[in-house]
């Protein structure tokens, strides 16, 4: 009966229509704005001065377009609003959520239009902030929708707002499909609402030149139906033609099909195992029964793309190369599709387009595998907020893997399953951290790209590359060992390089023997019986751990002291010759320092205020 | 030769005179910066206004008054300089440090004088700070010498910058005795600088209504010489008149010969056991072998006072007793004399006045002890730079102890030995943490002062007080362990609340057997051969621990994790009635948030550049 009520009483509003020209006020106050920030706060872009988009609503009906200036230390966000209701909420939070996030508002109460900078407490209440930092910059009023356009430092220093750092940045938004008397008055867990995730600063990276024989060479679906259910991994077989010679990939991009920007969510292609003389065809499913099992054999990454990714240009002097003796004719593409309205009957013809040449690059390109083994022995005890494991590439294997002049990384996949919530990996030498080589502080596990490093990262014989991950288990109530199950967890980086090394494995995990004990200590220290005898796996050692905060406090003194088992491997078989086995912990007597966010330049950031927009009528659905 | 060569260099330079009154310019400019600055940053305090004084330096050549605005965030200082060389150092830093300080810097090049907001580097290289946080408000020449007036924000967000927080601040001075040609130039090290400790953040407490016959009370040193040595801790035994009834006294406040202000470090006045009869008449150092033993028990603290503090006030509602049956009439002084410069003579009648009233207030007030047993069982281990150790006074203990109404901590005292860096106590009530009873995040235990609080803190019955004291190790190779020693730890807050109760002591230490699953986890863990058998002690066993990170990380879990001992205690030696072996851990469900520091407001601090003093014509001695 309330519900009714308030809908009728608020349906007893005049119902207003937005398909109206924008009014003189609007255009005054819009030219006054905008006048006014760029006298306070530097250069308004361009309208198509916004490189990178991506869809934030599954239906399309909300598109943002940004920029990065590093000068600034500045994003320009261009938001496009398909239908304007009675508002609309943008913003940032650590991992998507809608309680403590960072929020850009624009609100109507029934007759007035106001944009304001607010945040969302624990429980998911707005409050304006006292500082304002979206800068509303202009709107627009085109025949397809509205174009919002407003910037928002990397760093502001108002405790209540989300920092942009590299990486993953979850944005979130709401739609407001009723007036709402104020700000405060947004009931954020009733409104239409949703997530995306980008990697917002993308790197400043000028495209190297490209050879004049480049040839396209397109892997997509051949006009698949998508599946009407949320979430498809599809799986397409494709070939090289026959007798196709040694190629180096030096690009690639993304072929959406029109229409699918919003549900193509990721896609990767695989070159599979040379072992094998040939693989079935098969366009389907990637969990299906059908599928035949020999295209788990395809697993090596030539391509990843990811949404809001752009084209990927190997560095001028190294190309991926693929054909020819030793390299396998069959493709696999995998496209991730994500379609939680369930849209029936969607054709699709997605997939990659490599760019190649015949005129090899002076390097091949190669990937390694950095961070834990895979195996039972790093385990994150249940119930753990924000749990770290690290996993170590040693002195002594990149002192005998590596050549004397060192490799180059220009990119990097971080990888974990879905406890993972950050990764990071830091480069040191000589016991002292030089440099993060990448670093995800909101990593989520649906959201793996590969991603251009800002800049290369040289690595020499005797360095260390350190890999830390941050797991949450708040949800689990025993304990997650590693492995390669969905439900058990990884900690890789799987960094992209040049020139190729024969080093396609550079990882650790803790002695076994050491962790024997940490289940003895257990064992005597809580007077329980848990069973350490041997022929029990450690898996079931550690499900029978009583988990306490001693118990996880030992484990994670455990991981920080025990000596380790390194695979420095040319393959996931062959290890290097050498003894890896118990090896020290790398000691850094060094750590690089935690960026000072810098703090917007004065004249500071507008008072506390709404702003007035004049967006002429709003109308009801 | 080369240190002549320099000298002789800079002796090239003209010999030049602060004597001179100051010149036109010098007034012109001040009265610019003045009105410049009252402009921007707000009302310069009058000259007097400054209720608090410390001499910085032994000689008593500098002095520093300051003043607090809570509303504004700012401290005003103005430092007198007797004679004025080529400039002077003036700063802050955690402990009292010449590297990682934060500096204002008045400097001469040999023609002019420039002052400017400086920080120093981990070799204690000194450089301009991007923001100008000490900011000059005016100088003042006198007859006696310069007055420098600056002002200094609480917090600058600059993170370059110290910030100023309640509980002890070391200041640190340096002089310069020669001419500059820059502020890099200035070598930290080589110049004549010196610390002082004091609280900068003085409680704005209005001082309650006093008694009309209300009577002083000198307990004072009788005309000593001061011993010619650095350190003398001076005891001197008083008698309150025979039949002297019970008194309340109402304040206190120090009484220094003049000229002693330097050398008069901290004084107590502690009341003797009433159990003994008499105590032998006293006049000398307290660490003589002629000193009697008895005087020992002279322990209870009537009062104390430390360089910086002012005159201590009851609340209105309570008073210290003394006086009548049931209290001794012998009372022991004790002086602590800092004579770096090892004077030789010097006479000294220092002391404290008490006032007292015999028309008692309605509460006496009490004092308990917080934190730590006095046992070896809570230890440190060596080479840490902040290990943490917390002592709990448990809700069944105050549930038992304290009245329906509670009772009010005015003033807390807290006490380490020589390794104490940080203490604090916590009030917590049903697992959430309150309010912070007293905190001292830069605390060192050779300025241990009485401080009232702020605003009163309220303690109910099922309260809990958590009291946190960090260790710095580094400088020891073998554990420190608890107990009364000068080379073992307390970890200790003395509250003086009112109305007293029963409850004096309420401590707590690990559970005895659980350190000894400890010692015999370590035994296994390391196959090292530590001897656990229960007839070695407990600091030789710690002493034995091989320390590595594993056994130092175990320790600490340990210590989060075990069941306490509580001591719930009417005094040392007797227990209130009820089970105190083996009490779970208070549990923290929500923790108070750090405060995030206020920035200057906008317009904001002056730019990177030294301002311009003129000073008239500077001095060689």
């Amino acid at each position: 009966a309330f519900m009714q009520n308030s809908r009728s009483m608020s349906c007893s509003c005049p119902s207003l229509k937005l398909r109206e020209v924008v009014s003189i006020y609007f255009s005054m106050i819009c030219l006054f704005l905008i006048i006014l920030m760029a006298a306070l706060q530097g250069s308004v872009p361009r309208r198509n001065d916004f490189p990178y988009k991506v869809p934030l609503d599954p239906k399309g009906l909300l598109e943002l377009s940004w920029n990065v200036s590093y000068p600034e230390q500045v994003v320009h966000f261009q938001l496009f609003i398909k239908h304007l209701q009675f508002g609309l909420l943008f913003g940032m939070s650590d991992w998507g959520e809608f309680e403590n996030a960072d929020l850009a508002v624009l609100w109507n109460d029934g007759h007035n239009s106001y944009f304001g900078d607010a945040w969302s407490d624990a429980k998911g209440q707005l409050h304006m902030d006292s500082q304002q930092d979206y800068q509303l910059l202009g709107a627009r009023k085109a025949h397809k929708g509205l174009y919002l356009l407003f910037r928002r430092a990397f760093s502001t220093c108002d405790p209540k707002d989300y920092l942009i750092e590299d990486g993953t940045v979850h944005l979130i938004y709401g739609i407001l499909e009723e007036p709402v008397r104020s700000l405060q008055a947004i009931n954020i867990s009733a409104i239409h609402r949703g997530l995306q995730r980008v990697q917002l600063l993308k790197p400043n990276i000028t495209i190297p030149e490209l050879p004049s024989d480049m040839k396209p060479m397109e892997i997509t679906a051949p006009d698949i139906v998508i599946p009407s259910q949320e979430t498809t991994y599809w799986c397409y077989m494709a070939e090289l033609p026959e007798g196709f010679l040694k190629h180096h990939i030096v690009m690639y991009e993304p072929v959406i099909t029109a229409g699918n920007e919003a549900l193509v969510h990721h896609m990767e292609v695989f070159q599979c195992a040379p072992e094998f003389d040939s693989f079935p065809h098969y366009n389907g499913p990637c969990d299906s029964k059908m599928k035949p099992d020999r295209l788990n054999y395809c697993r090596h990454v030539l391509a990843a793309w990811a949404m809001g990714a752009q084209a990927f240009y190997y560095p001028e002097e190294a190309g991926l190369a693929f054909g020819g003796p030793g390299s396998s004719r069959y493709l696999r593409l995998e496209i991730h599709y994500h379609n939680p309205l369930v849209f029936q009957g969607r054709h699709d013809s997605s997939g990659i387009r490599l760019y190649y040449t015949a005129s090899l690059r002076r390097y091949d390109a190669g990937i390694m595998e950095l961070g834990l083994v895979y195996t039972p022995v790093m385990a994150i005890p249940p119930g753990e907020d924000s749990f770290i494991l690290t996993g170590y590439c040693t002195d002594k294997c990149t002192q005998l893997a590596l050549p004397a002049a060192g490799i180059r990384i220009f990119a990097s996949q971080l990888h974990t399953h879905l406890a993972g919530r950050k990764v990071v990996t830091v480069l040191s030498r000589d016991g002292r951290e030089q440099q993060i080589v990448n670093a995800d502080g909101h990593y989520s596990p649906h959201f793996q790209e590969i991603r251009m490093l800002k800049e290369l990262v040289a690595v020499f014989p005797g360095d260390e590359l350190i890999t830390t991950c941050t797991y949450n288990t708040e949800d689990r109530s025993r304990a997650t060992v590693g492995g390669f199950g969905i439900l058990e967890e990884m900690c890789v980086n799987y960094v992209h390089y040049y020139p190729q090394t024969q080093l396609e494995l550079c990882k650790s995990a803790v002695d076994p023997g050491y962790l024997h004990r940490y289940f003895n200590l257990v064992n005597r220290f809580n007077d329980e019986d848990v069973c350490t005898c041997p022929q029990v796996s450690v898996p079931q050692q550690f499900y029978s751990v009583p988990w306490n905060t001693f118990n996880r406090d030992v484990l994670k003194s455990l991981y920080d002291f025990a000596p380790i088992s390194m695979h420095c491997n040319k393959s996931s078989a062959i290890r290097f010759p050498g003894e890896w086995e118990k090896q020290l912990l790398p000691t850094i007597t060094e750590r690089l320092r935690e960026p000072v966010p810098r703090c917007p330049p004065t004249p500071g950031p507008q008072p506390a205020a709404p702003i007035p927009v004049n967006l002429g009528e709003l109308r009801r659905d």
